[in-house]
């Protein structure tokens, strides 16, 4: 079997390590850059991992889409919040024949990439404590493992696809700890179970994860939070185990303390992903009348906060 | 008749504005200064209303509570955060014909200044936005009223007893708007139904009053606080009429854009009464088990801060 060729559209935190990852263990990958696109050209990567540093001084780097050639995988790993470009985007990068994995948390962007384009969909949750701290420079502090699984358009789960195989095989070549899904819809809710009252609370009281667990009472509210979404997951239909909420809980009391992605962007004034993670879930629960008030109250501070960072934007 | 003395315990914007108003209309007013007192020992109160500008260009300064005279009111207008000095303070100041009014929000401080001294005790709500913008100076930006009640240990509604009238009449000699109540806890819950929603949010979203009206989310949001109120209400057995309910939004959306005081303590890193205005009515409601989970979710939020402010302190 020739090696699959990816395409990463979006090389921040996620998209540059996982990149980074596959291209060291010999995959041939095309990375699609906007701001640093001059700096990692003739620069390339540096990776600084808990797993071990590495720099790739030499990466094919994009700075438009229709230069990118024909690959096998196309990952999305952008922001939510960048969502309105993939219509331009994929249609001069995905080709009949490609894959799509889209890296990203929250709600609803499958539904959106199936309108654009008409290939499989894999969605990929990221449990993994990585930021990008300059141009082409990312930090991994923690964790780092993928969890996949194939898109249905009915939101039923699909089993272990072969595309599902093979990307497994791949990423785990890279040293990429990765787990397969046979449910995609569970695996995200499960991943808004941290995602909610993490990147939530971080962004909006600026602090980190072991800050927040260790005052009593946002540790509560944390708690409150995974319950919430757990209970907002039965809108669609998913059961996410008590085990599972109380071991979201402890990784995240174990876990370095972490300025999750939601913080970093309030604190550099990028747009919060609020949409995705919050208001997908919340409109979800509500339409089916389950009572969600402490996710409804951090949408509507989220939302006050990125509406104020959008009108400080220049 | 003759006219009553007044001692002002605390002379930020709500002592130094009040009592300000009673020396100008000829009352015998001495204020107990800590920051200030040098300062306005020297220069005076100045007092910038929308009501008309006023100096005092001498008042009564006092920097140690045994040096002011025997006062028929000693007026308590400290935050609630400072009410840990108060079992040093009055015994100095309040003597056995004096009445303390205690000029300040929140649930819980009548009953510890009960313990202190054996006087009879107003409570006064103060619908007022205020703020101390240097030493000496305040400026009254809008609205003024105080609302006063007797207390009583037993929590029970007094009707209008010949001091809260008595106290009545001299703020009304000096110009104050001022409305007796029969009910100081039905009062201090009504004032809640303001207090909790507003300075909560403005302090954790760092954000004037108007700013959350103008946004769909924290508008809805700050509603549903007030409608929690008045739940929480019902665990004193006090009910918060509907039409009190819809004025507090209405009054507060033709406010003018106004930074509440526990903002501005935010802003300055001074400690928030977290406690008075949030923990104590969260406490009343849940031992009661009224579900109350914006509030309880604010007083999280807002004790964090809190905690924030004191690491940060020097």
């Amino acid at each position: 079997m020739s090696q699959r060729q990816y395409a990463i559209i979006g090389t921040g935190a996620i998209g540059g390590y996982y990149g980074a990852c596959l291209q060291k263990a010999g995959f041939d990958v095309h990375f699609l850059l906007k701001s640093d696109y001059f700096f990692v050209k003739e620069q390339g990567l540096k990776i600084d991992s808990c797993t071990g540093n590495f720099t790739l001084p030499t990466v094919k780097a994009y700075s438009h889409p229709s230069e990118i050639p024909d690959c096998d995988v196309v990952i999305i790993a952008l922001k939510a919040t960048q969502n309105h470009i993939l219509p331009q985007i994929l249609p001069q990068v995905v080709t009949q024949n490609s894959v799509v994995l889209l890296l990203q948390n929250g709600l609803g962007t499958e539904e959106k990439i199936a309108e654009i384009v008409q290939t499989p969909i894999i969605g990929g949750l990221c449990f993994i404590c990585a930021n990008k701290v300059a141009p082409g420079h990312i930090v991994h502090l923690d964790y780092g493992s993928v969890k996949i699984a194939q898109y249905s358009p009915n939101q039923q789960p699909c089993g272990m696809t072969e595309t599902v195989k093979n990307i497994t095989q791949d990423f785990q070549q890279a040293g990429i700890e990765v787990e397969m899904s046979e449910d995609l819809l569970l695996t995200r809710w499960e991943k808004l179970a941290w995602n909610i009252p993490f990147n939530g609370l971080s962004a909006l009281l600026q602090a980190t994860t072991a800050e927040i667990m260790a005052n009593e009472g946002t540790r509560s509210l944390a708690k409150k939070l995974v319950w919430e979404v757990a209970e907002a997951a039965k809108s669609s239909d998913r059961v996410l185990s008590k085990q599972y909420l109380k071991t979201v809980i402890e990784r995240t009391i174990k876990m370095k303390p972490y300025h999750t992605s939601m913080k970093l962007d309030r604190d550099a004034k990028r747009s919060l992903e609020v949409e995705a993670i919050f208001g997908h879930p919340l409109r979800l629960a509500t339409a089916k009348g389950i009572p969600v008030p402490r996710l409804e109250m951090l949408y509507h501070q989220l939302t006050f906060i990125n509406q104020q960072i959008q009108n400080s934007a220049p």
